[in-house]
């Protein structure tokens, strides 16, 4: 497991949607788009029902995330995150974190989670390697 | 292979960043984010050297893009689209798409690609699904 370094634990704290990509039973890459938390060295996501993806990571747990910066890096090139990793499920959780969440993505007094959620399931992700173009990676994309 | 629906087709076109998902050898997730541009159905993608998700494509030829639209839906959810689809390799032309595509995404008179650039590759992907939360997809993403 790896340590998250301060900038790149920043920016997945900073309200960049995250993209999450899953292996389907093919093998075949499946991606959606999720909120990001941080919690210790692991990254959390919160998830009301029992989607592709987590039925993906029952299967093959392993994960990437990627999340752009938005902000122009030294050669004029967008920065951005790509963590590869190991996902385990939890279950419960996801109506409280998403309801935290939901506050820096989504603004005051967010409409989400709907009333009465379902407690739903977190995911955690341990960080195995981190790449992308920024302060946390050693070069250029690959 | 699919069209590409309007919608769709004006946010590849909109200088947002794509999240390339290729296969390793051992069949986990490879992401790079890249600039992305259309030709008729097709997504282009240009690169100066043979990078891994090049390698990747030459023996496992499904892909997936991402890209997040930076605006909110209906729902106060950010609205993104994924791409899942076939790449083929072409060689040459990376340089005068990367050039066309520097104005879009770095601005007049961009920096990039440096004097005198290799040929390099156009990576072409054929659309299989649309999917994601946006106009392009029949429902939340899963």
């Amino acid at each position: 497991m790896t340590t998250l370094p301060r900038a790149a634990r920043e920016l997945l704290e900073s309200a960049r949607l995250g993209h999450i990509v899953t292996l389907s039973t093919d093998g075949a890459p499946h991606v959606t788009c999720v909120w990001v938390g941080v919690d210790g060295d692991e990254i959390v996501t919160g998830h009301l029902s029992r989607y592709q993806k987590l039925r993906n990571i029952e299967r093959d747990p392993r994960v990437a995330l990627s999340v752009a910066t938005g902000r122009l890096g030294e050669h004029g090139l967008e920065e951005y995150l790509v963590i590869n990793g190991q996902a385990r499920i939890t279950e419960g959780g996801a109506a409280e974190l998403l309801q935290r969440l939901a506050y820096r993505y989504m603004g005051p007094d967010p409409a989400f989670p709907p009333p009465n959620p379902p407690s739903g399931y977190v995911l955690r992700i341990t960080v195995d390697r981190i790449t992308g173009v920024g302060p946390w990676a050693g070069g250029p994309g690959d």
